[in-house]
This record gives structure tokens, sequence and C-alpha cells, in this order.
């Protein structure tokens, strides 16, 4: 079965993010006065065939901790759906 | 009022994707065979005070096109929601 995963990579909680704060310094020459604690992260999409939800859920969980993030720095949030049109494969058959 | 913003900038269908595509690579040898379609885009977040979530979201707009994203390559999608904890300013004495 084929789902779409969308993987939001992000910098934890104090961690200095120089994209973010260069951003926000060009906001207010731009007249966005309103616009604050811009942070820049990753938003990376994929496609994955798995038995499952919960195997694709697996793998792509092991595929963030060992090349999509650094877990010092970076958290990751993941989110899977089924591609349109994917069929369960082997379902019946396995 | 105030909100938080997510914006998720992504190439548009067709423009190449070096960084997707370097990552893409690097993924048999780490042993993830069933991974493809490797897109690599950015997830910006941010807070903004409106004065209610329409006038919110004309302001992200805006924002998108003149600083987040560039069109004629990127397209934004932009989620919205209410800061947990924030009043509806100026709604009854205004």
């Amino acid at each position: 079965m084929r789902f779409h995963a969308l993987v939001e990579v992000r910098l934890r909680a104090g961690i200095a993010d120089p994209q973010g704060a260069t951003l926000e310094r060009a906001l207010p020459a731009l007249g966005f006065e309103s616009v604050e604690g811009v942070r820049v992260g990753k938003a990376i999409r994929f496609d994955v065939d798995a038995f499952d939800e919960a195997a694709a859920r697996a793998e792509i969980d092991e595929l963030c901790r060992r090349l999509l993030a650094n877990p010092v720095i970076e958290e990751a949030d993941v989110s899977i759906s089924p591609e349109p049109g994917s069929m369960a494969a082997g379902g019946r058959a396995g």
C-alpha cells in the first residue's frame, strides 16, 4: 500500500534560528507590524510503500532519526495519508 | 486576537528539487528502498495579531506573496489556528 508522508522538521525551542530572525527583521519595513516569533523549518514530502500504516509510520520514524532530522537540535512531526487509488497489497493473499 | 500560522512553501510540480533528489539518492544505501518522490520545502511558523481570522488570513496571504514564497516557482499553503488563551480584542467594545 502506498502512503504519502509529510515530515515537518523544526528547531527545538531555545535553539537559535537565524533564518527566522532575518525574516522577522525584514517585516516592519514591508508593513507587517503584527507578526512575530518567526521560525523556519523544513517540510519534506515523499511517498512510501508499506504493508500498512503502522509499518509506514515505523519506517518514516526511523528515516527521521537517521537522515531527516538532527535530534539534538530538531524535532520532527510526521503526517501520513493513504495515497488515493492505492490498493492494500497482499492483505488477503498473504 | 492572536493566531498561530504555519506556512508550507513548496516547489511547484515540475520545478527541479536538487535537495530532494540528493536525499532520495542517499536512501537506498541506508536501507530505505521503498521511499520515493522526495521534495523538500519550507515550514514557516509565526504568530500574528489580527482582529479576526479573515484579517489574519489576508495579512498572511500578502506576506506569502511579498516575502515568503516566490510565486513563479513556489506555492504556499497556509494553516491558521487561534492561539490558546488569546482573547477576542475589541469584539464587544468596538
